[in-house]
């Protein structure tokens, strides 16, 4: 079961261009995303009402999409707008839409009820819009269940026996490093870890000159419902005073991750690393979207497996350590809030 | 749930050649095809009844098969006539035989209570032995329910949308033509449509000498319970009248469509699109049957990926439109006939 | 459901070399066998309570296994003894671990109640570590229940059938011999059957000089619960008197087979086909071995097979022919253990 009523990102803004018609499945429902000709980008259930050919392999017309099985057509609100070889056209014959916005290069999608669906929710991450902060927004697909993906950035210790190689660096990190603050928010978490005198991990390494010096490396880590981690990552030189307000050779990164379900068991993953000190060296860029993606896709053997695992056996309880607080609090809130939504539907008898 | 009492095609005659052991699923059920030696062709459900092993995979022996884990051995009619090592046999082993005919190059089946299986109620059409009449019969297998196949022929406004470049020939044809017959038939329907004066389409066109002049296009399609498909299609010069009994310049096809349930999800399709026209250019049959491949495929992923979105959502409501008619008028004469078919087993306490 | 309280072979013994972390499903569970720096074997379940990793996908250290997602160790027995950046460690944490013991270069599981797990139990088959015998182990996977292994193993009149051309020799064996000796044992049966005055099946005349005498075949074939089989083979020149204790040019084999229940639709098959006559010449047991493994690919097709058919229809009974009397009484020799198992666990609410 998912939480309905927020916003959940469908698509990077690059996804939609020269008139793609994407089909996409989001929280188990098929969605057909397209920018018409207008420019504006539509969000419609990917599929004709009359016999239930998937209009994402439908044909754009202006604005609106012609399913390419008997040639009904609609527009943008779903509304059918032809029958071919028939003039009365049954109001009933319309497609569901979406209110889809764009913020941040991505594209918003709100599943539940549209009538809440208010722009204002989305979250607020500047540095997506800010041309001083440089990433590649990229995507990957996960057979797993999204909140596996979240358990995973809940807990850095796993940096030190996951990520050894490349965005950790060393098993020391585990052993000598741990959350200074753990702050429990109303929908989400922020935790701040830092660690210091170390060396500095492998995908930093790459992209700095003075591979050497010892740094400090500091995470801040948040996580918001219904899954938008963003995570600002800092490197000083070790011995670094926060206080001094002198940030000559501090290096800056925002990790920002968007996991939005496909369905139960798999994940559309979409995220970019941004750093603000490339300037005009774009290969900065690529070497850390190779990085992160060397890192993810260790990442992704385990939790993919665990998803096998969880599947295999329904009644494995897992034992919490003291570093799953985090993750913990999350699923509670989660939790709550998808009952709450529940509550509604079960009092009318619509209960889904 | 299938009809049971009636005729299907279970293979093509050719299939059998050679003493060839087809095993073959029909409704949800084994069934193994051969041609003995007699020459007669026999159906038997394709279960040793001792371990289950296949009898498709054992040998053939006069009429009889032999089975190859433990070497028994059943006649035509399916009783046990050997048993290796053991003199008596069991009555109880035996393997259940179903009534097959051949006629039309096809080999026709009955699933249901043999003692009904009457061949004069096979459908009767004389092109399929008829040597004016020249085609190649062929076999396409479909991911999808036979029903889905059954409605893509009900409806041919997808000429248009599907087969524009193939089978169809322009959009308009699903504008300015509309069945000018619709007849609703005890056991099927029967629809005709004209197109006038159009430019002839891609298939026609590429087996005529004269691509340039207009035609008159009739199509007067059938559909007969279970699942057969006959049309009757005829191109005219522009303005040809029908009363005239002048046929010079007219190019006629029978189209003979047999659908199969091999699963409630797939089937076995079997066709042949015969012209009467060709002669001994035999480079005509090659063509049509590779336009009509070329267009089967257009239908294919639309009705495979029908059948994904419907298990999907088994609660989907398909909203018919006035072209629905015929389709609505089969599935519900078949439904009436399944319906008959279990009153008798339900009140014996045999329903299955 | 599965026999728990009994020993299986859950491993060959060289599958454990050079730290190698061996997850295998045994009997539906996840285990995790390796072979620690004191040279003990360990079996573990798979799964790392916290998270649910893997543990197979672990780090050996010394005789402990550290889970490589959060760094948690645990030593042999299953006991948590590190959890990084964490000093408390909660008694729940830990791992189930399965008592192991290595006989003729096996490695025996039990997979029941540990306190019952007496090595005494394990089957006596002297020839696995006796100098004279040689053969060369192996491993088969098959998608099939175990106990349609043990059926086939227990007529050996599908030699005649499935084997004709590389096991058996002739379809004569089927019909002019008969077990002369069918032994209901408690836990299995013992099955004597004599060929005799027989050509030699090919897989012996590859390995022997003189291929055109006739020999006299006897196969003395027992299975004992779970699913341990062990034929001995012998062929002496035709004529021979058993009694007389002249043994030259009698050639002998011991076939030892052992099915493990992987899950309920799959098994892993370990087998080792001995031979008390090569000496010094190794290429016979490299001809045996690819003898066995072409035979038994004749049984897996049939038996793959039937598992599909059975899965079809659950509904589906067996019918017995006389020859069947062995693998009926070890099914129901099997089915009385099972439910014995079953009764102390059920008295206690605690059915699984």
């Amino acid at each position: 079961m998912f939480l309905k009523n927020c916003w959940y990102v469908a698509a990077l803004d690059h996804e939609l261009i020269d008139g793609k018609m994407l089909g996409r499945t989001l929280l188990g429902e098929n969605v057909l995303l397209y920018r018409g000709e207008s420019g504006q980008v539509t969000a419609l259930n990917d599929r004709c009402p009359h016999r239930g050919a998937l209009l994402s392999e439908g044909r754009l017309e202006g604005d609106s999409v012609r399913c390419m099985y008997h040639g009904i057509k609609y527009d943008g609100s779903g509304k059918c707008v032809q029958i071919p070889g028939q003039d009365m056209i049954p109001p009933k014959l319309r497609v569901r839409s979406y209110p889809v916005v764009e913020k941040g290069h991505l594209i918003w999608i709100w599943m539940g009820n549209a009538a809440q669906a208010d722009p204002a929710l989305i979250i607020d991450l500047p540095y997506l819009e800010d041309p001083n902060w440089k990433g590649i927004p990229a995507y990957l697909h996960y057979d797993a269940n999204y909140l596996l993906i979240v358990d995973n950035l809940s807990d850095f210790s796993h940096l030190a026996f996951v990520h050894t190689a490349t965005l950790g660096g060393s098993e020391e990190y585990a052993f000598v490093t741990k959350p200074i603050v753990v702050e429990k928010l109303e929908r989400g978490f922020r935790v701040e870890r830092w660690h210091m005198n170390s060396d500095p991990p492998p995908f930093h390494k790459k992209v700095i000159r003075d591979k050497r010096s010892k740094v400090d490396r500091r995470n801040i880590a948040s996580m918001f419902i219904p899954g938008i981690f963003n995570m600002e990552t800092l490197f000083a030189p070790a011995g670094w005073d926060v206080q001094s307000g002198n940030y000559a050779g501090v290096r800056q990164y925002r990790n920002c991750q968007f996991m939005t379900p496909e369905t139960e068991r798999t994940t559309h993953f979409f995220w970019v690393y941004l750093n603000n000190f490339e300037g005009e060296d774009s290969t900065i860029s690529l070497s850390l979207l190779n990085s992160l993606i060397e890192g993810f896709m260790e990442d992704k053997a385990i939790i993919e497996r665990q998803q096998k695992t969880l599947e295999a056996d329904p009644n494995f309880q897992m034992l919490g350590i003291l570093a799953d607080a985090p993750l913990a609090h999350f699923r509670r809130v989660l939790g709550k809030l998808i009952d709450a939504e529940q509550v509604p539907a079960a009092a009318t008898g619509t209960h889904a």
